[in-house]
């Protein structure tokens, strides 16, 4: 199997389980950078990722023009991945959705942060990115490359940030990785939503957090998706050697 | 295929919807103008939503009346889609419901507001219809020609209110856009319970909520709209030119 | 079919609905007046209701004695429905759970009223019966008839009660009448939990409680049970004339 | 069967139903004391709960030894299991998760407590055991036997933990019999985060709480064993004599 026809299959089945997990309603997307081409990076065409197939999945540029669109209807703000893939060569994957219980956070001024070791991916705290800061009055909509910009300035190194009145974005060295922060990033928010009813919270240290985000990697990764793509109905394949 | 049987089709589909992602229960309706005859509308016998078959569906006057009922007991509360129907002329479909998390809004006096892009169609804010105010003690049922007038009389131009002690009413341009409303109607109030036990909230700007609403199309609704069918059972049938 | 053919059917099927609809977990039961001896009841041997077939269902003796055993192991509580059949001949149906909304009512002291008109059936507040004031330290199970007698006195002509650390019990006039209420209190209990979070309720008022209470006869009930019958895999079968 | 056969197989249902009743997530696991050999006990390779099979499962020393890997890569907290078998001969079977309602308890310092019958098996209180405490800043993961022995040490005679910002580990005389426990301790928690939120709570008394746990045998653990098997998928196999 190629890498293009891996990552291909991957982001079928990283639709599939974010929609699964509850993650995505009809709404959000997920895109990986191209293999072949770090300029490039692959999405589906504007389409509930539940329905997703391999072949809604558009090759763009990183400033969201489609390579070979074959009448496939772009998500509009294809450009929140463009811009973060343009300033972030670490990243491999971006996930932006409409979690559930973020919209509070980025709604309230509260700040999300780690309270259970599997969130500790979602970084020390988790900054709110709005739009209306520079952009007034919009639809909310990420719909060009200077909102992207923004957005990808906002986030910095980090892995995740919160879009006041809209959801999240979160990114990753694969596409395996960007989903599972995003799984974590929504039940640290309920879990953070029920403890800040119940008093003073003792959220993970500095320290460790940078101990768990240290030691996530395929052995933990690989034991959520193998069980994700059951649950999803999707082959879980092996990673490329 | 007719107008007739796309409409009839669309019925049943959006009963299915509503049933399947937990805006009604065994109650609720939802209706569509007729497409031939814009004083009558179209609406399922008493029957629960998540049962409803084609057959089900009854052509009625606007003032309840059924036209060739053959033993299809009508809904008592038929009167809510044909008040409405009356008094506003740019709405194609109605949707009634007990949606779990608009329920504490009409008891409690707390005014709900978009605070998330989705929910914008839900309209700037989000009046109480209260039936004790003009009817004292009654089984809360909009029974009569009387209280679907007063209804629809307050919700004047707007998409949605709330019924003190009952539930919600939601109108659309289309079946799906009626549908589509109600989900993001029930995904707000849920959210904006959480949000409210964290802190102040920064809802939505009169003008972001406009933009979106000026944004919300087909290219939003039909993408929620095939998943929703998917989801359903249902067949996902093209719109008529 | 016997009316004792019909309502073994409809026990077997309440309690398939009971599970489905989440009202009972592994653990809680349903039982009905024996429709041809008033002085005994139907109900069936320990086993979660989700798993109970028409042969797992007993005659027992208002005092809980089973009239042929054939080594089906009661139920310890099988005296909360002898002693409310007995104090209670309107009384045909019982349903005894933990349904989870209810028990945080049951050790608060916070009094269950109907907000929604759906819930007006569960009366005009539901009373707490708590198994310490009278017998202690206990396991807090119904384990006797002197037990079962203070419950039912404790309920005297109401459809439901709390019980502090333990459930809810409801009676009906029929089965379907119990398990709607049983249904809509859980639901209920819910939405207030919710709304007590946001200000003060505006409840129903005693007159609108009993203009609902007035008209919840067979066309809401078999609305929502020929749902319910669906949902769970049971056939939904005629009411006998 | 083999005693150990059965055990094998028990172990798979465990953790099926685990996954199946929302106690486990992708992580978590549950192991088996040998039964033919004290010091052995019985886990599973590191993999998913609702993933296992029987040849998934692996014997282990009590210090955390595999007798016989075969490539299979253990969980890396398998000290949990060792070092509570090593301290507590009473105990059969343990389960380790990170159960969602109990995580708020283990960060807040409010003290999870039995509310309803159904949970007077976690204990009287459940304490927390936070890792920083003795081992500093950690990936908060029971890494080897000296935190497995000061984990167990906090448990002394009880039979569950909360552990600080990860999880809960719960422990009893049978596999059944902790799986009972682990399902209820995440009831109670979820109802006393809402009970706290409506005002002071009623408890089960001390005297509640053990006679609860004094009659809570397999009249009670298999009709929830039999339920949950059937949920999971899995054949409901009969005690061994």
């Amino acid at each position: 199997m190629s890498k293009l026809d891996f990552i291909l299959e991957e982001l079928v089945t990283a639709n599939r389980i974010l929609a699964n997990e509850g993650i995505v309603d009809s709404f959000g997307h997920v895109s990986a950078r191209h293999p072949g081409n770090p300029q490039h990076f692959l999405l589906s065409r504007a389409r509930a990722p539940e329905r997703i197939e391999r072949d809604d999945i558009v090759e763009y540029t990183l400033d969201g023009t489609a390579i070979d669109e074959r009448g496939r209807a772009p998500y509009l703000e294809r450009f929140i991945h463009g811009a973060i893939y343009e300033m972030r060569p670490d990243v491999h994957a971006v996930v932006h959705n409409h979690s559930p219980s973020t919209i509070p956070f980025g709604v309230t001024g509260k700040t999300l942060k780690p309270l259970l070791h599997m969130c500790a991916s979602i970084g020390h705290e988790v900054p709110v990115w709005d739009s209306h800061d520079k952009f007034g009055d919009t639809a909310l909509l990420v719909s060009d490359m200077a909102m992207g910009r923004d957005l990808a300035h906002l986030i910095g190194p980090r892995p995740t940030t919160l879009m006041r009145g809209h959801g999240a974005t979160v990114v990753g060295r694969s596409v395996r990785h960007a989903v599972f922060v995003s799984v974590y990033l929504e039940l640290g928010a309920k879990l953070q939503m029920q403890a800040m009813a119940m008093g003073d919270i003792k959220f993970l240290t500095p320290g460790e957090v940078d101990k768990v985000i240290s030691r996530t990697g395929p052995y933990t990764l690989n034991r959520a998706w193998e069980n994700w793509c059951w649950r999803a109905g999707r082959p879980f394949q092996a990673e490329l050697g």
